[in-house]
């Protein structure tokens, strides 16, 4: 039986590695690349040689950078004294795409998982704690997911900042914006009851 | 608002054109290929260079090729007298995988379709009548769909190949292997049924 030439299997075999991408998924994207003009495949390839070759975390807030310091941090119209710890670079994007926060981030990293091996040595805690101190916070925010790692995280984190006294908040949980009532578990629902709020007039 | 640094915006945009990525996988894959160590994004890149470079259709049946002629135009034990046409190099593939097949193959490169703008000129039938002729061929296949492409290209090439005095087949229709006649619709299960083959005992 003939099959594809090495060179083809190789780049199917470099697709197959990408998350989401399944055999047949990494033949097709090889099979459009193959027939594609030369610019788009060098395209492709420039950009992915690129955007590993240029962009480093930031070193002040661990966000995605190009330059010494990224966007965020080199923006002088950020509240400084307003600090939104989140788990990984992406999360920041998140934030920032709500449009309802104009402080600065910490990318922590990870997040607390000793099952995983993760303890708090693999954070970036002790930049946290500078970067609340040297900043004088007067708020961190915990940006973390409801799941087991992110309480057990932001139950640690609130005890490592209780020495500055600066006011340490978490997101709030309830009812998904749009979400009938009939979609939320008994869990979410019992806390959105617990943390109702008076409505605005 | 914040937002990727522009190395990794190109990034996104250039996986945005694979085809079936849409904005969300894009990112999705551009974030993995960021965090990835160096060598997976290094192995991709090269990956998709290298065959871009080295993969160039056969000069003799049109399938993938990185030598003068592809692994089934060198191999001396297929049958050349038995031509199997297909509309382009993947199917050849499919034909391979079937595990039934042992003669040769002739790329055409599209099927005929007046409303694309596809007419015989832009297909590569004359190196077909050629490789019929040298080859002696006892048989031609047209491995072609059964939609209105498929039908259109083998009429017109079952009139081209006629002079030569050929065999010309093409693949049967019917019920797909392993398939409840529930999924059969009525014109498929009428030519199975007019076709329909005699028990093997």
């Amino acid at each position: 039986m003939a099959d594809y030439p090495p060179a083809a299997l190789r780049l199917v075999a470099s697709l197959r590695k990408l998350p989401g991408i399944g055999p047949r998924s990494a033949e097709r994207l090889a099979l459009h690349l193959l027939s594609a003009p030369l610019g788009a495949s060098e395209d492709l390839a420039h950009a992915v040689q690129q955007a590993k070759a240029q962009i480093k975390p930031c070193p002040e807030c661990g966000f995605f950078s190009e330059d010494d310091l990224c966007e965020i941090c080199r923006d002088k119209n950020r509240d400084c004294s307003l600090l939104c710890v989140v788990e990984h670079a992406p999360d920041v994007l998140n934030f920032e795409r709500c449009g309802v926060f104009r402080g600065k981030y910490h990318v922590l990293g990870g997040l607390l998982s000793p099952l995983d091996g993760i303890g708090p040595d693999e954070l970036r805690i002790p930049s946290l704690i500078a970067v609340a101190k040297k900043n004088q916070a007067k708020e961190v925010i915990l940006g973390f997911g409801t799941d087991a790692r992110g309480e057990t995280t932001a139950i640690y984190l609130a005890k490592e900042l209780a020495p500055l006294g600066v006011k340490i908040t978490r997101l709030a949980t309830g009812v998904a914006a749009g979400s009938g009532l009939e979609f939320v578990d008994s869990i979410t629902l019992g806390q959105a009851l617990s943390h109702r709020r008076s409505m605005e007039r």
